[in-house]
């Protein structure tokens, strides 16, 4: 397991969590803390203009993640789910363009007035089947993101890393996952899971659980701050070959999104080397 | 599958839904609204006393779905968990005295300060393994319910019915689970879980999963105001050869809680004909 105590190589800013900024100050800001990886959001991308992006994450040699993100595969009619492949095309192209290591795919929830949880699974594995061909063609591997079960029903129906890896089998080459610390600590078959997931980890993002939690999405905890073993899933994603960054991606309301970026850098750089 | 529309004999109705009546009234307020389960919670059985709880069953011919709750096995120190082991033995004593179908485990979340969560269901299955002779002595089945992973950090470090089957495996004779929608709904492996658990399904609790939800524990909804798939999960439950009654247990600090009781269990009636 590498000692990143001192090494701060791995340490990575997932957009999100210092979302007040816009994309080139985040670049800059990263760049200024000496923090060489990101992971942008497609918002951000484009009000900055991809080419634009692309230039600066170059200029600055910042290596990217993940783009966040393609999915969101299920609506109520054909037309919705067209276009979320369509988007999802896009969104291929623009990971390609800023030279991302993947595209991170959130599945979608139910579709508005739905209760059909095993349809809306399926509109979910024939969406990635249908863009698996252009990202395949792109060399953009797709990081299919297990996200917490208490999202189901409105963002992601995919909430196991065995059901995620399960796709990953069927749809074959060009797909893989995110591993989450928030999202799955809590699976009693996570250590297996994490073996399973050998050689097909595409990025390794990390917060903390807070307790009490008081939002389902948007009170996150800053490393060190919660009751996730950190280092012991870790340990067990690098036994199961991950070599790559720790991604901060911190959804924080109440906290850590009211206070200058800059300064949340800080905490963080500090909280990875105590405590990823 | 049973058609519940014209057939009250299967609702039950779960203390925690009218809390703010004490049991005494609850048990009537049932009685008068033509319901014959009811699910009483310890508090108020304490509060009652628990041989008074059993007369006045007993004259309202109630059948006692479960008791809730015995476990919250998990503890920093030993003292603090053979006091969990102690209360669970009292616990069984009450189940037994007022006659409950079995008695529900709410196993614990992590001990204050601990992230070790493989040891804490260590400590639950122990915690269970400590109470079981007893359990089995009094003839009271041990219900060991999966909550909801987003209860993991506080609440229950069982989290899905695999899970608790896996515990059950274990720990054999005199133990089963609770069927609870609002913990399992979003389950991948649930149709294969609900299969396995047959003859093992000690009680069925219904709510329904809102969106968006606003609260990890006390935001749940009433039957046919979310996107459960109610009828879908009570055709493989009974499939499994479940053939007990449906218990409303709805937290629900925002809405439900803030009514009248006795208005609760008619849109309670209401709901169980059309959505249960």
């Amino acid at each position: 397991m590498r000692d990143l105590t001192d090494d701060l190589r791995w340490l990575a800013i997932n957009s999100a969590t210092i979302k007040s900024w816009p994309l080139d100050q985040q670049i800059e800001g990263c760049a200024r803390a000496g923090i060489t990886g990101i992971a942008p959001w497609r918002n951000g991308l484009a009000d900055l203009g991809v080419s634009r992006a692309r230039e600066l994450l170059r200029a600055h040699q910042m290596t990217v993640t993940c783009l966040c993100r393609g999915g969101m595969f299920t609506a109520a009619d054909a037309a919705g789910r067209k276009a979320a492949i369509d988007d999802n095309r896009r969104a291929v192209d623009e990971a390609a363009e800023i030279g991302a290591r993947c595209l991170v795919l959130v599945a979608g929830g139910l579709p508005a007035g739905s209760k059909d949880i095993a349809g809306a699974r399926e509109q979910i594995r024939d969406g990635i089947a249908a863009m698996l061909p252009q990202a395949r063609a792109a060399n953009m591997p797709l990081a299919i993101e297990p996200l917490h079960p208490m999202t189901a029903a409105d963002r992601c129906l995919i909430n196991t890393l065995d059901q995620a890896l399960d796709l990953c089998d069927e749809l074959g080459a060009g797909t893989g996952v995110v591993v989450d610390v928030y999202h799955v600590w809590w699976d009693p078959e996570l250590p297996a899971a994490i073996d399973r997931a050998r050689g097909r980890i595409l990025t390794y993002h990390v917060c903390d659980w807070l307790v009490p939690t008081t939002d389902l999405v948007e009170d996150r905890g800053m490393m060190g701050d919660g009751v996730i073993d950190l280092r012991g899933i870790r340990a067990m994603v690098e036994e199961a070959g991950y070599a790559g960054h720790c991604d901060v991606e911190i959804f924080s309301a109440r906290n850590w999104w009211k206070r200058d970026p800059a300064e949340v850098l800080q905490v963080a750089i500090e909280r990875y080397r105590k405590f990823v």
